[in-house]
């Protein structure tokens, strides 16, 4: 490809991308939008404004970019929580890094490549593409050391970055612990493997082992229930009955007086009195005997201090490791219920089980990229295909097929990737979602890293034998040689994939269809909360750090792409504030778990690049680069070893030190007492007979708190395992008063990207 | 090689064995030599027999082979601990194993082996080697099936007695810490990694560090000291003594009225009026202003309860996970005092720096192995050194050369290891003896497995271009063509390295001569606790595993080293048995942390053994038992992940539960105080002014408790950190009363095989 392509590429690009971001700008003015564009205000104070009809409304403005530009990351803090921060920073050092990287390549590297052989040099649009990679240089060049000096100033300069990155995300990470007002999760431990014992219930065996082990920090416990047939019945009733109901519908926000004993909550009046009906029959009479049967052995323990669950937590409670397996409870948000009846026996199974799956999957994956690949090398096409010879030889067709086809037939592949590997993670049994949903981060990265940047560096040359990686010693040497020929596609992978997945993004056109369909066409008004949307950091972590990726193995190679690498994190910190501002909802939150993926990720990025140079080095016959790259590769390997020392214990236990100060806190505070009666109530309700965490007391110190981050996906109402679910009032949670029990209750909404 | 090559091999071991067994029940008759094959009975109660001299001493009788066969596990668990179980345990297994796979081996696979060509079979014992191997099956045979079902039986049964094996070795491990008496390590926690600060020193740190977040458990703690210049000088000047003392030798066993200030307490009196006038010079006027500089950011923390501390260990301090690092201590006499003063900040990089140095040590020892490997391809020595052509064309000379002297090369380069892979592991930053031990098997059985099993199997045909592991997908390829092959060096290595070893063992051959230098020659009268040794796990176990590994590997393609194998096993039972019950003396455990070393290990034998099959069954054109190989590895590994699951936490953490009971047995039996008054001396004593441990009325309650097991190595002694060492008594540990200080002291003593 030569370089006038590649502007007819970034041109279409750009001109796409300011088309839809002129669209957006539009679109988002308009009042019936509002629910697509600003899905948060929305489901907060769900009013639509009606504004005039007026002109301003039909010309396209850049104010949006303004408004995400001036957010402070504190902003972003209070509306997206931790993750969301985090996120941002993985944005942030990418700019920082990829500046410093583009300074030193553009001015250093980019000439010398280009002036790397005596050759005539042609107009500059007209020249190759590959006159500006490292490919461009001759054997045994003395300037090479320009090359390695670039190598070392980008590792070097990332590790700091990193470094400073990790350092304050540990500490906003304790300060999110810290911080955040008296938390249900911090207190309760998940205990499953309960052993069965014939003549006990599980819950009975999880009050003796706890008040016999732990007598003075122990409060009360709340079993877990499995979803029993009525209970399955009803909710299947209760979904037929959502779908069906055309009837006018009832604003959101008022009180739902409804609670459905056996099932799942639901915020609509005209159920109420056959739920009260079907309530007085199952609850009493229908359950009651089967009560121990639905038992899981798992269930939620209560303690007096922040401190003696984490002790609970982190200590191996038996001598059977697969009994008695505690750890820290999630939100109660975060719970995703149904996978909590798995029994804890299975969960290795199921891990190992799901991850040849998903090696598999990976695999199998290869194919269509091997075809996409096909595309960018037209010769052999046309090769394959001599009746496609006539349309390819035509200038425009040619630019078209090999600079763009490829990316957009690539990523239309990867949307089904996603839904794939939270199915996976759904399978291989996370008790939360933050949890499942870091988990399919790691599946879909490792899935993206493996295919789209493996699968397209070696497809063009080796891998149809899938061959390269059989032989160890090679790998740097046909890394070397594959890595700078595919620089061409990377680039336009850039263009086409990333930027306009940030302008799709953008205007969310799934949701905006959604809501013209059911506006327009259906005329309904459904709650605006059943499309808010969590942010999908297992779609969009992957993104970046693919780009990242893309952008260190190039950079020192073919440093022409980092020009628009750049550009698309720019407009990434852009989109990405905008949307976590306006558009997603935070439901639950991991506390900052995704950097060390990130930074995992990162350090293998940084390796591969050296490994790469190590080979290009090589190839290119330059001793004393390839000498000064061999103690990098150990350097880096250094730094994160120190890294995962210094940093990543706190990412996985809590540290006492904190936890200790946090309850003297709340002793000195005197708000002990009120912190024990919510937390009897923060996990789901048990059956009214349970004795252990009905306690009548507690309903009513029982707050009202409405706000936006209510809603919960269908998963987490099983029947039998939320009843009228208490939720204690947090930052991130909140419920609403329900006037049957006087407690707040929790409304789902399915979300339809949930899964 | 042919079977008479072999049986010559094996006559001539058969012959060594024979002689030195029957050497080894002559020497042991002899008094003068009690302190050498009696060392455990002489070091408790040192008298020498004044036998008559009668012809008896002279015949050889196996009388102690009788006994080794009548001792029971629970003789071997008292004398030598729960690893000494652990090892034997491993003996058993291999029998077990070794057993069923010669079975099913020389009875179905071996006749199919040797019919497996339609060929003329000469005399068996003119017959090669090579008829009994897979070698002589012929392609795509339908007999392979056999070698399959070979493969399963073996691996199946294997597994069942791992699991069995692992089940009752983690009980024995329960038992081992619930039947202890009350030992001080499991009520003291080792801190590294205390916060520096300008304004208090590293003890008043730690007192306020637990005081505040652990008030109700924390009882003390002491502190540990750096070694000064004069405390090394005082040593130096001792150890000079020690060498130059020729006076007559004081009786072991009396009290040792002596107390070396600032140094090592030693068992002679003519030093005690030097070392009183030293005392009260350093310890009240050089030392007290420095005592705040010689403190190290270390600690032993002692708590109320075992559950107390074992929280205190498992849970993650400070948000800063470098500092306030927390493990359960090592129990006194397992501690290695001149670790313990290593900046905890420094342990990763030393860790990281010896790993790549094993690596090295590893890589370049092959050369000699290459070496050694040549010696059994006669025709390509002779090639190379045509000279000496005319010898080995003698028969004689050819056997000996092609089935002896490669072993024993090997053997004695092999001897240069362990002491090797111990500095490593001493370098490496281990705080206790046995963690020390553990981690120079891990090393020595790495070495062994890569040097003398890969080196051996791919040197004689491709290691010498290092090119095998560079090419992942032919590796089973590779290896079944190599293991067959060099199935006649295992065999004879098994016949030299194996029981000759075993042999050597039996006589002690470096402590008998030293015995008999030091006694006829010198005439002197050492200490007799100065050359017992603690049981060399680090060299035995990997030995033991390497044998194992042959076996599973060698059993189903040449099934005729079998029983050679069991040969050696059923000798190691009885030696090995032999000399923990009378030999080795135990200092100090690790509670079975040797077992999940050899079920990894045993794991890894068997997927190798697994692969290669397949490799086999590959190039015999089977696909039949080539599919029914791969389930088999999958089963494998996923029996390791369950047994990982279900058994080795319990191997890193110690169950609350278990520790509960322990504690509240203690209550009521009303040891609590006797415990805490103990407690506070059972670690090193601090400077006579650091007020947390030096209770007087503490001294009072020392008990005098005289065994065999009181003695140090000296390294334990550093001088600033052992002062007039205190000792709890314990089954394994002892002390002799001080006569100054009124409380139990240790006496130090050289055990030269202890690095």
């Amino acid at each position: 490809m030569d370089i006038s392509a590649l502007l007819t590429s970034a041109g279409i690009n750009i001109a796409i991308c300011v088309v839809l971001l002129s669209l957006y700008s539009v679109l988002r003015k308009q009042p019936s939008n509002l629910c697509v564009y600003f899905t948060r205000k929305y489901v907060a104070e769900p009013v639509m404004r009606s504004d005039p009809f007026c002109l301003e409304r039909f010309v396209p403005s850049a104010s949006w970019i303004m408004r995400a530009w001036q957010a402070t990351d504190e902003e972003v803090l209070s509306v997206g929580g931790l993750d969301a921060v985090v996120f941002m920073r993985v944005v942030v050092f990418s700019i920082r890094v990829f500046i410093i990287a583009a300074m030193i390549c553009i001015f250093l590297v980019l000439p010398i490549n280009y002036y790397g052989q005596e050759m005539q040099h042609k107009q500059i649009h007209a020249e190759s593409f590959e006159v500006f990679t490292i490919g461009n240089v001759k054997e045994a060049s003395k300037w090479l050391w320009a090359h390695c000096l670039a190598l070392y100033v980008i590792s070097c300069s990332a590790c700091v970055l990193l470094y400073f990155e990790y350092k304050s995300i540990t500490k906003m990470r304790l300060a999110h612990i810290t911080g955040s007002p008296p938390n249900a999760s911090h207190f309760t431990v998940l205990v499953r493997g309960i052993p069965w014992s014939p003549d006990h219930s599980y819950s009975d065996s999880v009050e003796k082992f706890f008040s016999t082990y732990y007598p003075a920090s122990y409060v009360s416990h709340q079993m877990v229930y499995r979803t029993g047939t009525v209970e399955r019945l009803m909710k299947d009733a209760e979904m037929m009955y959502r779908k069906l109901k055309t009837a006018e519908p009832q604003r959101a926000g008022s009180s739902m007086p409804c609670c459905i004993c056996g099932g799942s909550t639901h915020s609509f009046k005209i159920l109420k009195n056959e739920a009260e009906s079907v309530k007085s029959k199952t609850s009493v009479d229908v359950l009651q005997p089967n009560h121990r049967e639905k038992e899981c052995p798992a269930a939620f323990v209560f303690f007096r201090t922040r401190y003696a669950a984490v002790v609970a937590a982190q200590v191996l409670q038996s001598p059977n490791p697969m009994l008695w397996v505690t750890e820290l409870a999630p939100e109660p948000h975060d719970v995703y219920w149904s996978n909590l009846s798995i029994p804890y026996k299975q969960v290795w199974l199921r891990k190992i089980t799901i991850l040849l799956g998903a090696i598999v999957f990976m695999v199998l994956f290869i194919a269509p990229v091997t075809v996409v690949q096909g595309l960018t090398q037209l010769d052999q096409l046309s090769h394959t295909f001599p009746f496609l010879k006539g349309i390819l030889k035509k200038k425009y067709v040619n630019q078209v097929v090999t600079g763009y086809l490829p990316s957009v037939v690539l990523m239309l592949f990867m949307y089904a990737v996603p839904p794939t590997m939270m199915l996976f993670s759904t399978m291989e049994g996370n008790i939360s979602r933050s949890e499942r949903k870091r988990s399919a981060c790691i599946k879909v990265l490792n899935f993206t890293i493996w295919n789209v940047f493996f699968g397209n560096v070696l497809s063009g040359s080796i891998i149809r034998q899938l061959n390269v990686f059989s032989s160890v010693r090679d790998i740097p040497v046909q890394l070397a040689k594959a890595v700078p020929t595919q620089a061409t596609f990377f680039t336009t992978y850039v263009l086409t994939s990333g930027w306009a997945s940030l302008a799709c993004e953008l205007i969310q056109l799934f949701p905006l269809l959604c809501n013209v369909f059911r506006k327009f066409i259906l005329r309904t008004r459904e709650e605006p909360s059943s499309w808010a949307l969590t942010f999908p950091y297992h779609t969009e972590i992957p993104r970046l750090l693919l780009f990242g990726l893309i952008g260190f193995t190039c950079s020192v190679l073919a440093p022409l792409i980092l020009p628009f690498l750049l550009a698309y994190f720019f407009l990434a910190f852009l989109v990405y504030r905008n949307q976590i501002l306006h558009v997603y909802i935070t439901k639950y939150q991991s506390g900052g778990q995704f950097w060390p993926i990130v930074h995992n990720t990162t350090i293998f990025s940084m390796v591969l690049t050296q490994i790469i140079a190590l080979g290009v080095f090589g190839i290119k016959k330059s001793p004393v680069a390839s000498g000064f790259t061999i103690p990098l590769i150990f350097l880096t390997l250094l730094f994160n070893e120190y890294c995962r020392k210094r940093f990543s214990p706190v990412f996985r236990r809590s540290p006492a030190q904190v936890l200790i100060e946090m309850d003297r806190q709340d002793e000195q505070c005197g708000r002990i007492e009120e912190i024990y009666s919510q937390l009897k109530a923060a996990y789901n309700s048990p059956l009214p007979t349970d004795s252990h965490s009905q306690d009548p007391s507690t309903s009513g110190s029982r707050r009202s708190n409405q706000d936006q981050e209510s809603s919960r996906d269908p998963e987490s109402l099983k029947p039998g395992s939320l009843r009228c679910g208490k939720v204690m009032p947090t930052t991130e949670q909140s419920g609403r008063i329900c006037e049957k029990c006087q407690s707040s209750i929790v409304l789902p909404r399915a979300s339809p990207r949930e899964i």
